[in-house]
């Protein structure tokens, strides 16, 4: 059953469990955030966690290709599958840990609603080291909360600055573990060189991470896949979802489910 | 003299005053921010003060084709041309306006560099009349404001909601007058049609605004074109610009003295 069908079903109160994280309180906003869904799932498959990151990855940038521009890295206990960094990064979720972005607007971007993680922002911190270091701020802002090993066992979250992704990068290289990255920065400079460096040390040190590849990318989608992190969790806290399953797992469950109620 | 031409001959201090808006504030974040938009500007046209826009929209999409799908539209004293919204929205700037955005993330992208506009955001106003009526919070909350006098002469920033845009519009076929709008909601449900109706109210009303075409947009994007306004706003408090030409005009001025310098 996909959501859709699961929200036509059960009516109004499981609205505004499915479409917090849309931002959708209202009846008018959570009919255009249903809608809105429904077509995303016209166009790219609804079987894996992995595909739910990728639909949200068209959502959030309106455009329906975006979703094989999204690669998986790293793995958990159960594989290096897609599902991945979509279970590690949802169980931190349950865990209640924090979620730190680069810049404010990654922030601003993430529900604050169906979970009980810290939300932090690095920007504002290692101001010293980047005057001293020229670097830029964010990066050294990154820097500084992995001295104060803000980034251990976090969600970290990239959406803007290469720099701070390349900052990210060298933390980890250097022993800092985050249980979850999403990286998606944007631009012409050093934007999708900082996303391979992260899948390059996602892979050499098992850091579960989603990316991009290409110039596109931003804050937004930054948010948009971290609340959907936080939406896969919800699920699982609901008993909606089972998490311990591999993409293989769950597509077999899914793809035999559909073929059952078709036959 | 593109702009970064003019970064390369006056050295270290003028870096800041180019790229406050991105956010460059150290050697290294400046590099960058030089090097991506002399990359953009290989690729945008750099004459009229609509280019600068156009640059400015692909830098913050990552997609050196986005500058096809920036639409202005409306007049100001000067004319209708294509950069009347973006001397009306330097103008504001100049004049101290009110920045409103519909939600946090827009509001959180606009620099608080280079400029005295006080930044407000619509959401969190309006919660009873979302909920008395079903609308979304973003259109209650916008009809709120508007009720409260804050859209008339302000720069009117809608990023992500197509409910707000649509309200927006609403309140300016009312009576409402913006000094400029900056609309780029995006998304599969209504998004295109809300940017539609606030060009067909911006023509109708002689409301000067920038919007884009298609699916894509959002808050970022709404972001970095409003952060231009205030750059443009900025060059013409310093002397490097002047406001009060149109696109033809400015064309001819860039392009001549070009050809000038090539002699």
């Amino acid at each position: 059953m996909t959501e859709g069908e699961r929200l036509k079903t059960d009516g109004g109160q499981e609205y505004e469990r499915e479409y917090a994280d849309l931002g959708a309180t209202t009846q008018n906003a959570m009919d255009i955030a249903e809608t809105s869904m429904d077509i995303v799932r016209q166009f790219v498959p609804d079987e894996t966690l992995g595909d739910r990151i990728r639909q949200k990855s068209v959502h959030s940038m309106g455009d329906i290709e975006f979703q094989h521009l999204i690669e998986f890295t790293g793995s958990d206990d159960l594989g290096d599958d897609e599902d991945a960094p979509v279970r590690a990064g949802a169980r931190a979720v349950l865990e209640e840990s924090t979620i730190v972005t680069d810049i404010t607007m990654s922030k601003a971007g993430i529900t604050g609603r169906g979970h009980d993680c810290e939300k932090r922002k690095a920007i504002g911190n290692g101001a010293e080291l980047a005057k001293e270091t020229g670097m830029t701020r964010t990066a050294a802002s990154v820097l500084e909360l992995d001295k104060q090993g803000v980034y251990d066992g976090s969600i970290a979250v990239v959406g803007n600055a290469p720099t701070a992704a390349f900052a990210l990068a060298d933390c980890i290289e250097n022993g800092t573990r985050p249980a979850a990255v999403v990286a998606t920065p944007v631009g012409f400079v050093k934007a999708e060189e900082s996303r391979q460096r992260i899948r390059e040390i996602s892979e050499e040190f098992d850091v579960p991470a989603i990316t991009n590849v290409g110039r596109r990318g931003g804050s937004g989608l930054a948010a948009a896949l971290t609340n959907e992190l936080i939406h896969v969790a919800k699920d699982v806290r609901t008993d909606e979802l089972e998490l311990e399953l591999t993409a293989d797992e769950r597509g077999d469950q899914n793809g035999g489910h559909e073929d059952g109620e078709d036959a």
